[in-house]
């Protein structure tokens, strides 16, 4: 018998799987940036976008939930790559006045990979009539782009001016 | 002699060959989409992206030249993840209806990893008073946010529809 096509439903499925994945890699990296961060400001800003992650995971098990899947990752290798700049930044400019200024621009780097992800499963939710997903998907991207503001606001009024040495 | 903290402007200087590394990477990938895309508009968008590719690697040629370095690109594990999963999609969702979306997908997530790279190297190129990089950087972007905008239109339009076979 041959292999039924994947649809925009599998491809939803997969998408949300590589999400999951990468909130969980997320998770687990900002106490770290928070850590390194020498402003109490930025540490205060990664503090908080850990606490709306693991709402944000709250929320992609509800989005399995009402597709009968159970939660699942699965290696998304542009948030390993993305993440792993961050690393080299927090190695490579340790003691540094530009750290600061390094750790802001590779959370805003993940940011943006995140509401490109929200932004596409939230449209393909719509797209397949389903209701509640699309609107949880919708509240996790409006984080997403609020904690990006506050990092530019951030970067604006104090980091990069500091980066300067 | 005690090595010199790293500033602002090695941390631009880095970023910089980044997205270098980065823009020619996606110069190499966009016709490999634009040949596996089905829909032709979605071909069209990869084509005119490409030739924008190539101009925005001769505005970073630029931006190099303002604080007199030379061209240079760095491994930017960011890109290479990024694009290892839109490979993954053209591998996996081949002659799937849901293949133009998923490509259409990965490529938001380039744009959106590109757009948070020159919001950074823009903002940080101000705040250096480099203003010549600074509006390079600032027509970049905004060429970035416009091909970004340009496909969401075209997955809401057709390619979403189309995906669900």
């Amino acid at each position: 018998m041959a292999k039924q096509p994947k649809k925009l439903d599998e491809l939803f499925h997969d998408t949300l799987k590589d999400i999951y994945y990468a909130e969980k890699k997320i998770l687990a990296t900002l106490p770290k940036m928070a850590k390194a961060a020498q402003s109490p400001q930025l540490k205060a800003a990664f503090e908080k976008h850990r606490g709306e992650t693991e709402g944000q995971i709250e929320r992609l098990d509800q989005v399995f939930a009402a597709i009968q899947k159970k939660p699942q990752g699965k290696t998304c290798a542009a948030i390993v790559g993305i993440t792993d700049e961050g690393a080299e930044v927090m190695k490579e400019y340790k003691g540094s006045p530009a750290l600061d200024a390094g750790l802001l621009a590779a959370a805003q780097a993940v940011e943006h990979y995140e509401i490109s992800r929200y932004g596409t499963l939230r449209a393909w939710a719509q797209e397949m009539g389903l209701r509640d997903a699309a609107s949880l998907l919708q509240e996790t991207l409006r984080e997403e782009e609020a904690t990006d503001k506050a990092l530019t606001g951030l970067a604006q009024s104090a980091i990069n001016q500091a980066a300067e040495g």
